[in-house]
């Protein structure tokens, strides 16, 4: 059996971008005549363990299914949470995989997503290489977390901040109408990545919130942020802050546990949730006026109704690009983002070395934070506004979102 | 001076809708010859007794104002909270206001807003007319909780409908990426009204959520959720609920609250919300399986990113209606929709008695919801649908919502 077929799987937390990159890698794979069957494997390598692999080639026909699927948020092929051991330590599964990509022809594999998926792949890509096995093994990134190392951003990042600005924004309207002092606190996702709460600061631009900024990556001081509140309280009655879930003490504590770890707020009471409800009722308790915490949870890696253009274009480009990398004989590869110019916005896709990637953390450049955590940088400022750049139409069908749906029809071998 | 003024303003809780009436409003006045200035009244009556009277006729000024104000969320006018009393236990503010009108030649006066806002209108309403004042008095309803009578709904509910249900199409996507058992709880706003929460049933078309429904006005079971719940699991690893904030036990106290109406959880517990959080701490207790729940809070009614077109249509076409309906010299009247047809869906705008709306609350008929909470009635289902149908997009600038804000320019005599 001639190994000329494709198989691309996504793995790890959504994001409301990841279907763009497999709509492009579909795209590009049927227009060059060198691959086979386009196959999908379900639920990432713990469901490609499985056999759970569907012919995706024939299910995504169209020009429109294509389209439709690209802004389709949460990967369509599912995902998993799967840590894959070495080959030394756990040779039966990687014994599996090569009768599995056997059996189905697989000459090129392609797996998207974030750090722990870049180091499946690496993994898989050496010892396929170790054996002599010819399969183009490569990763594709995507994470709202933004913490790839060599890649300018990660698809999915733009439309989640999109997200996030646009509901800052919204938020800031929201808590304007009434007089009163009022305080707004904005829960982000990134437990130790800072990127996407940093980058709401380009927010400022549509109406001057968030006021403050806290990210895991600088320590956070109760007493700072009080003191930040009652001097913003001098100027606007209305303060909105962005925190990330993963802010933490000096000491390296999460703001939202105790010293025993234990899961309380500042004051020993009993505790639901994290970072968002800590500093509500921290603002409770040391200024009285009246506060409230929105944790924006899943919402911001699922929002497929708004996206950013930027985003879904780079999105769909990373995945031709990575086919196109796969063909042109390349493996242990990333498809990388390289950022060219700022103004006019201008990117391209090159490959990046896997082994460089995997494991590896990218962290915020805390320098693009402005003084008393109140913002960003000119630096920073440019560096994010491009990425949410560009509205994309959603499919809409009866006013509901209509999603395209890759059916879990397993291919018969 | 001639009484050939009109006065808007907006009051209570804001809606994504609220500002497409005033430019709708401000549309027909601008067309009419009849009319002298358009004022805006900021934070409401309250603003108004403090005479915040802005010239908005002059800072509307295009048709691309006009356009960019209907898709703008949150009242541009700002809001207030303020129960109005009877002329006779507060003349001081009916004769202060009788005062602010005369000095600002206001002949007619909308007020935008929910039930106690229809009630003030009605209240000054009467007092203008048993004084013998000319003043054309016209309530225009909106709020995103739908419970006023002699509306078929209110305008702002189908923006905040078409959130709703957009969202849990979206968390449903998320959490059926993984193969395990999950449960998501979307807490929703209305405390006393369930149609928000009931007509998230429409969403079952995008992809089978919420699977179960709980609103104030049906009596919540948690033996009976638990149980549902595991039926569902036999068919589904995935289930999401949507709960309204104010569902409430057999004897009418609120579920998260304790008998002494405190705030604890089923089990005791410090807590600091409500009934998403107990109805997710009830499944971890009674089930245990990965559970998550979700406040919309105040996203829901302020999320200009995601508009119902005929919510907006309709929003602009109410404000139009109580213009001319001012105009025609009606007073004491609410500018009300009904619907002619379900499909093709249309309406019209009626007038309908201020006296015989205020201080009414509509209640959601149960008999929409299908047997065990599970979702809507073919009825409901006809009922809601058509509010939600068609998108609107929004404006931006950088990618960011570009907002049209009215600047609190006071007028100087």
């Amino acid at each position: 059996m001639e190994r000329n077929n494709l198989l691309i799987a996504q793995s790890g937390g959504p994001t409301a971008a990841i279907n763009a990159t497999l709509a492009g890698a579909v795209e590009a794979a049927k227009k060059d005549g060198r691959i086979g069957r386009i196959l999908g494997g379900f639920n990432g390598i713990q469901g490609i363990l499985q056999r759970k692999i569907v012919d995706i080639g024939e299910q995504i026909k169209t020009a429109e299914d294509i389209e439709r699927l690209s802004v389709t948020p949460a990967m369509a092929l599912r995902s998993c949470r799967f840590k894959m051991k070495d080959s030394t330590s756990d040779p039966d599964t990687y014994e599996e995989l090569s009768r599995i990509f056997k059996e189905y022809g697989i000459g090129y594999f392609l797996y998207i997503g974030g750090n722990d998926s870049m180091d499946t792949a690496d993994k898989l890509g050496k010892f396929f290489k170790s054996r002599g096995e010819d399969i183009k093994i490569i990763g594709v990134p995507k994470t709202i977390d933004n913490d790839l190392v060599l890649t300018d951003h990660t698809p999915g990042f733009g439309s989640a901040l999109k997200y996030v600005t646009t509901t800052i924004a919204e938020v800031l309207r929201d808590t304007k109408i009434y007089a009163q002092k009022s305080v707004v606190v904005l829960e982000i996702m990134g437990r130790d990545a800072g990127w996407l709460t940093a980058g709401s600061g380009i927010a400022q631009l549509a109406g001057g919130a968030p006021h403050l900024i806290y990210i895991p990556e600088i320590a956070f001081d109760a007493d700072e942020c009080i003191a930040s509140i009652n001097d913003l309280f001098k100027h606007t009655p209305h303060v909105v802050i962005a925190v990330s879930e993963g802010i933490r003490r000096a000491d390296g504590s999460y703001v939202h546990t105790d010293e025993r770890g234990g899961s309380t707020d500042a004051f020993g009471h009993q505790q639901l949730s994290g970072a968002g409800h800590y500093i509500e009722s921290l603002i409770q308790e040391k200024i009285g006026c009246k506060v409230r915490s929105i944790e924006l949870s899943v919402l911001q890696r699922a929002a497929g109704h708004c996206l950013s253009a930027t985003d879904i274009d780079e999105s769909m480009e990373v995945g031709r690009a990575a086919v196109a990398l796969a063909l042109s004989g390349e493996s242990g590869k990333m498809a990388a983002i390289e950022r060219i110019s700022d103004s006019p916005y201008q990117s391209k896709v090159v490959p990046a070395e896997l082994s460089d990637i995997a494991e590896k953390v990218r962290a915020f450049p805390t320098k693009w934070m402005s003084e008393g955590n109140s913002g960003l940088t000119e630096v920073g400022m440019n560096y994010f506004l491009p990425l949410i750049a560009g509205e994309k139409s959603s499919y809409y069908k009866n006013g509901l979102p209509n999603y395209f749906v890759i059916e879990d029809i397993f291919v018969e071998l």
